[in-house]
């Protein structure tokens, strides 16, 4: 093979080369967009809040649930974000199934949602201490009237939670019951996430207790 | 310049660009091991769990809390893990700070941890509700002949949070209040995060309440 030979093979190789290095190049670049992306992604996608009571003012029903914002010159109630108002924006982002676990149910401004939800197709599961069904202004009869599905524990110990699954993938958990008084008085937390592994527990948790609580399953405890 | 030289030039070029891809190679394994090292590490160090209540058995506290586990044969307690025995583990790892947000604390076993915190030299903060301090089991009094700080709402609205913080970067919330009951008979829930975010919202409620319920602070509401 004479140098001329040499020199030209040489030559492709470099050229070959160098485009690999140039391939190399842009796959490190998209990967380095496509992290960077993926993980802008993560972030936006990623719910992890919390938010406290009581809350100083109400928040407006029409405002934040309504299908137009409130335009009430002087309306009585905030307009501005409350923990209810966070409350209301998580339970009305529900488009399929809710599945609320909680202890007292009493606030009617909450029982619209269910009622709201439960009309528009959603499919509404409600659990619920059996000894604060028929309480002042448990709103539990109100849900059965409406047909909507609910069991209670038949136990003398407390059916003590106070969580919600909505569209199986968003939890709000916390120490509020849907209570007037949580609102406007308690100190209370509520959690939001949509963390698959945690709201995956709480939904089994709720299965269970769905099956534990039917009614030809049960004896008083 | 000759053929012979130009030859030479592009071997010393293929040698070179052959070196450039053997290094951006190195580099992108070693990239992939340390994102993969990075992924087990986070995952690793994330912590996000729930437990539920009621508790089949009771955790033996000598098993769990014990300098060494329990050895004894017909011991009537638990060794196997359980609801109780995770909370036992969450609440022994604090080393410096323990602030503690419950509603009611009637739970001597639970009441232990914090003594045996407190005695240890571990910083501990009480917040709990004042109409609970007073009724059967309860164990503030305890707490305070301890000399632990205590502080307690003055108002006739509930303090009605069930959440830890642990060394301010451990959070422990539910709807667990520290009672015989809600070990054993009550459906609870306790979630553990350290999510940074989460833990410093727990964490700065619990200072807001801390000034808030301060004496020198308060007025009946």
């Amino acid at each position: 093979m004479g140098p001329l030979i040499k020199g030209s093979a040489a030559t492709i190789a470099v050229l070959f080369l160098s485009e690999i290095i140039y391939k190399l190049y842009l796959h490190w670049v998209s990967k380095q967009c496509k992290s960077s992306h993926n993980e802008r992604e993560k972030k936006r996608d990623e719910i992890m809040e919390v938010f406290f009571f009581p809350d100083k003012t109400i928040a407006c029903k029409t405002h934040f649930l309504g299908e137009t914002p409130c335009f009430k010159d002087k309306c009585k109630y905030s307009h501005e974000k409350t923990s209810l108002s966070e409350l209301y924006r998580h339970l009305s982002s529900c488009r399929r199934t809710m599945d609320v676990c909680v202890f007292v149910l009493t606030c009617a401004d909450l029982a619209d949602i269910i009622v709201t939800m439960h009309r528009r197709g959603v499919v509404v599961r409600i659990i619920t201490d059996d000894e604060q069904v028929n309480i002042s202004g448990s709103q539990i009869w109100r849900f059965r009237k409406e047909g909507i599905m609910v069991r209670t524990d038949n136990s003398s110990y407390n059916m003590h939670h106070k969580f919600v699954v909505v569209d199986c993938q968003l939890l709000i958990n916390g120490s509020f019951n849907w209570t007037r008084q949580a609102i406007t008085g308690n100190q209370e937390n509520v959690f939001v996430t949509n963390n698959s592994k945690i709201t995956k527990s709480f939904l089994e948790e709720f299965e269970k207790l769905w099956e534990q609580f039917d009614p030809k399953n049960q004896h008083r405890t």
